[in-house]
């Protein structure tokens, strides 16, 4: 295969986005041969706009059999993210996925078992990790700089949405529309990260979501999680779509010291030693280790982000480059997702791997409950 | 009364501090008239220190029927604080004891009764209210210049302890001695100031305490709180004494912005129009009210502190001057430390104001386990 042939499914906002890099040639060895979209309304506009280079169709199915594409990119509302990946890699298609994985962990691990039966390449667009500065954080937490992990703390409350966002679309902010607020729409990313930079999985979680908070939603728009890891360290998790204007501040704490990103600044406080070494040797009471404070140099920007994950999924095809985001890995943020709803409608502590079915369970019941209101809206 | 006679009841570090502070002459108006103490050898020190200006004695109760005090301080270990203070007022003595203001909030109430109906001056040594900082982000709450406080996030790790420290003294992080760890010894300001400059009375606590984290110790010394306020608020407590270097940053969101204190320096993002109104009013999906990065003034250094406090507590009893840290209010910080060994302990909410014999009850269980453990320390 000399060029790797992508089909968009869903040409929202993402998706026009994503056909815009492609076809302005940004992705080498890409073309974009095809687009579905259920609007026709939308299909029109893309024909308009990609010209009768690329082949639209009203449905997915249609897509995925027409020969025309290798590989497919889902930009479809999130319930839909694991359905059209299974259907794709039943049809022999690569697959990236939009962000989040899905909706809930029962089908996401589904997804996850048709791509691995499929031994096509399964990518998730998690664009964050090209950040520098995660990329960076993960670097120092995997080569041992920081040591073993202590704490962790990611206060992100910059996801500052009015009431008029809520009111643009019907389906949004509802258990029915979305499956869940700031959790699913705004923080894929950073718990993707709190994840991935970590290496850290919990081992139990204990969440606060708070329902509509001075939002007139259904969904959880504030929450405080709290979790313990296989290690024994602990972290908090806080976000918010309501506050103005928010923090977005990462703490990690470790036996050699602590790193701070905020700011767009990376600050590590380094220990010499580390602080077991230091405390097993100290006779002084109120000694404590030697402390280097260290600007960690970061380069500057974003990094290619979702430009870098279309080349990464295509280079991945072409030539057998490592992924990035593994389509596999979406499970972990969502997971962290899915436990902090269950934690705060069971009132509970939730272990992990969490119990899927009573999480699909508990979102069908407020799914159910929720179709009046999305009526209401309306 | 032209002179106020002061009697320090417990000699050791914290007394003799006292002590210095008085017979240097730097509180107008006292005098140290006497000293009890149990131990002998820390009587004869006193007596080579502060000379035959001083009255010595080896109990309270006699220092309190001398008739050469007209008010006590008491610097005793923590569970002595209550009963000593309540012996006091019967004496017909002004009081004003160390922080914290007992080991649980049931004496500690009776205690708070005992001062009531003595009508006599009872403060607490609670000396960082005296702190700039703290006055500024009291007086900017107070004065209305935040708004409506929506989230409260106070990491304060920097407690660094080695297990030297511990190995101090027997009484030193046990239950027996000192009824608990970091939230007992080491966060009684901050948690009164946590609730002193908001201004708020959390509703219900879900606290994680951590016991012997990375030291050989059998109390909390690693804390995650989640606090509901009545106004539907949020806030979370995060505390160590094991993480070096450790982080003290406190935030407070509310409805006209954002105050941080960290590293010395307090920041204000301070919204030109409270959020509820911007909200209200605003038709872009994305907008967000406009917000000003203000470095707000505060006077350097930590204030008067414990001199301040002494010479407060003797201006309130010579002319009346309204007490800044009544001692009546070190129930409020107390009763948040309680309440998150209590939820631990139970592993469950808990609502405030606490079930205090539910407390009292739990706490004398580990102190019976505590004693073999304090008996394999000696």
């Amino acid at each position: 295969m000399g060029i790797f042939r992508i089909g968009i499914a869903g040409i929202g906002i993402m998706g026009t986005f994503h056909a815009d890099a492609i076809t302005s040639g940004a992705i080498q060895g890409a073309k974009l041969a095809a687009i579905c979209d259920s609007s026709a309304e939308l299909l029109g506009k893309s024909r308009s706009r990609y010209g009768e280079q690329v082949a639209y169709y009203g449905s997915a199915e249609e897509m995925m059999t027409s020969g025309e594409i290798d590989g497919i990119l889902v930009a479809t509302p999130h319930y839909d993210h694991p359905q059209l990946a299974i259907q794709a890699f039943a049809h022999g298609l690569h697959v990236l996925i939009e962000k989040p994985a899905g909706v809930y962990t029962k089908n996401v691990r589904e997804m996850n078992e048709a791509a691995k039966a499929s031994g096509k390449v399964f990518a998730i667009m998690y664009n964050q990790r090209l950040n520098p500065m995660y990329q960076k954080l993960r670097e120092l937490i995997e080569s041992g700089e920081l040591g073993e992990i202590r704490r962790t703390n990611w206060i992100v409350t910059n996801w500052y949405r009015t009431q008029s966002y809520y009111n643009m679309g019907s389906w949004r902010a509802t258990w029915k529309g979305e499956g869940g607020g700031v959790l699913i729409n705004q923080c894929p990313h950073q718990l993707d990260l709190w994840h991935w930079t970590t290496l850290l999985t919990p081992k139990r979680i204990r969440a606060h979501c708070q329902f509509g908070k001075h939002r007139s939603i259904e969904v959880e728009n504030e929450v405080t999680a709290y979790v313990e890891y296989e290690n024994g360290a602990s972290g908090v998790f806080v976000t918010s779509t309501a506050e103005s204007p928010g923090t977005n501040r990462f703490e990690v704490a470790g036996s050699r010291g602590k790193i701070v990103i905020e700011n767009g600044k990376m600050s590590f406080s380094q220990l010499r030693q580390s602080e077991s070494e230091f405390n097993a040797a100290c006779t002084n009471p109120f000694g404590s280790p030697e402390c280097w404070n260290i600007d960690i140099p970061v380069p500057p920007g974003d990094g290619p982000q979702h430009k870098g994950i279309l080349q990464n999924w295509t280079n991945a095809v072409l030539n057998g480059e490592p992924l990035i985001a593994p389509g596999q890995e979406g499970i972990h943020g969502l997971m962290l997702s899915n436990a902090m709803l269950l934690s705060t409608w069971t009132d509970q502590w939730v272990d992990f791997p969490i119990d899927e079915e009573r999480f699909y369970n508990e979102l069908q019941q407020r799914i159910r409950m929720s179709e009046s209101r999305q009526e209401a809206v309306r």
